[in-house]
């Protein structure tokens, strides 16, 4: 999608590349379909199994379910309504635990061992991230020479994949990752040049709480030309931007290259721009404005 | 736009045209540009002017912008920000006036009186009309035989329009209007066979408080196959359901045709079903639910 308003407001030419609109509202459904159907029948046979509070365990249910394989989900109690409905609607078989990783990883454990599922993590996974990659495939597929691709970054699976087709699929296209301040162990680790883990990061972008992992971190760290952070108003602010004038539904996480660019942390005046817009599952009852 | 889930829940198939994702948020453009298109140069000297409170205000200004003429919109004085800032956006020459229907007249009167403006009338126009009918002609295009349109119906420009790109381009297919139970003029004037205009009809479909007009009433009476009625909650229902679903931003009037599918008031089991969503602008400040 593009906006003629928004490109007026920041002089450039933005080009969306809506995941928002993607099967169960996130671009999560690429890596978990192209996962689920890279396996053997073997693999397949005692289904697939993740931990998520959020857009994989939707995505993974849907993958198993067009697969006809069982998915568990383990997921916390107080995961929202709205995302718990989701993994049931797809046919996800879920066990609830604690809120917190220890519960979700030890309940995670118990349930494989029962069922003998095999586990799907959300983004340390390179068939995840090779799905993920195609959503910058297509959009540099389907844009002239982008100057710029913007994406959010938080386990790394997104951005990784993006960096990867941005570096085989369109090399003069500079790949920047965008972070919340309040979560911003890529920016750390990237800076550092070692993997420093966030620890409970708070921030509005839910989706990008998580840290990287050990195969995301090493491909974000070469690929990736830089990354910057932004503020959660300036999150907020995207996102309803995005809202008015676009007429679409992204979430927090979606709008946080849109709030790099708001705040000047990229410049963009007379550039070619793709911007990832990841998501779209966002509680109507509950906005943050 | 389709939803899988969408054709799930109601068994059939749906096809949306998203005027949500129009110029200025709404089919509103088509018909101010086809009207402020079609004017000779000596018709556009003075600019052209309208009183609205709504989407045809920022629709004619654009549409004059485009045109390198002068809009005078007359908008009461309690008009939302967000469509007051649309307008000024398009630069439109705003006048306030006060809340009601007589100072609005009124304060145009004087406005052309003092400039000369040609008056575009919101739907009760037979250029206006004609704009609006590309919506479902594009509709019809992009589909295969409908059994069904779907759309709002307020003061009658969109629906004659829509009426009548099925009558020439798609005989076959039935037309449905659909209008709030608390703004019903429509559906009892159809029914009496003559004209009975609404007198301050309250409901949260803002864009559909107006009453047929002269010219809309006869062709909506003529080639629209029947007009039903919903209730305020199926309307916030059935939008809530399309953001949650579809990650698109629709406004209430938008959601009257999915509201009369949600409470059964049209039977489309096995069908194929074109909506014509009118438009995107809602104040997210001030959601219903």
């Amino acid at each position: 999608m593009t906006s003629e308003n928004l490109n007026e407001m920041f002089g450039c030419r933005l080009f969306f590349k809506c995941e928002n609109l993607q099967k169960a509202g996130a671009f999560k459904s690429r890596g978990a379909v192209n996962t689920v159907f890279s396996l053997s029948m073997n693999e397949t046979m005692n289904g697939v199994a993740t931990h998520s509070s959020g857009n994989h365990a939707a995505a993974l249910a849907r993958a198993a379910r067009l697969r006809n394989i069982t998915a568990h989900i383990v997921m916390p109690e107080n995961s929202s309504k709205v995302k718990v409905a989701a993994v049931k609607n797809y046919g996800g078989s879920i066990t609830f635990c604690e809120p917190n990783l220890a519960s979700r990883e030890s309940t995670l454990k118990e349930v494989i061992a029962k069922c003998g599922a095999l586990e799907v993590h959300p983004y340390n996974d390179l068939r995840i991230i090779a799905g993920q990659a195609t959503a910058a495939l297509e959009l540099i597929e389907d844009t002239d020479s982008l100057d710029l691709i913007l994406a959010p970054v938080g386990g790394g699976g997104l951005m990784s994949g993006t960096a990867l087709s941005a570096h085989y699929f369109s090399p003069g296209t500079r790949v920047i990752a965008t972070e919340p301040e309040q979560a911003d162990d890529a920016s750390r680790s990237f800076k550092a040049g070692k993997f420093i883990p966030s620890i409970n990061p708070d921030t509005i972008a839910d989706g990008l709480r998580t840290s990287l992992g050990s195969l995301t971190f090493p491909i974000v760290n070469e690929y990736v030309h830089d990354i910057v952070t932004v503020s959660e108003a300036a999150i907020i602010k995207a996102m309803k931007l995005v809202w008015e004038r676009m007429k679409i539904i992204i979430e927090p996480s979606s709008a946080v290259p849109l709030a790099a660019i708001l705040e000047e942390k990229i410049r963009v005046e007379g550039k070619t721009v793709g911007i990832i817009i990841s998501g779209g599952n966002v509680d109507l009852e509950e906005l943050p404005w």
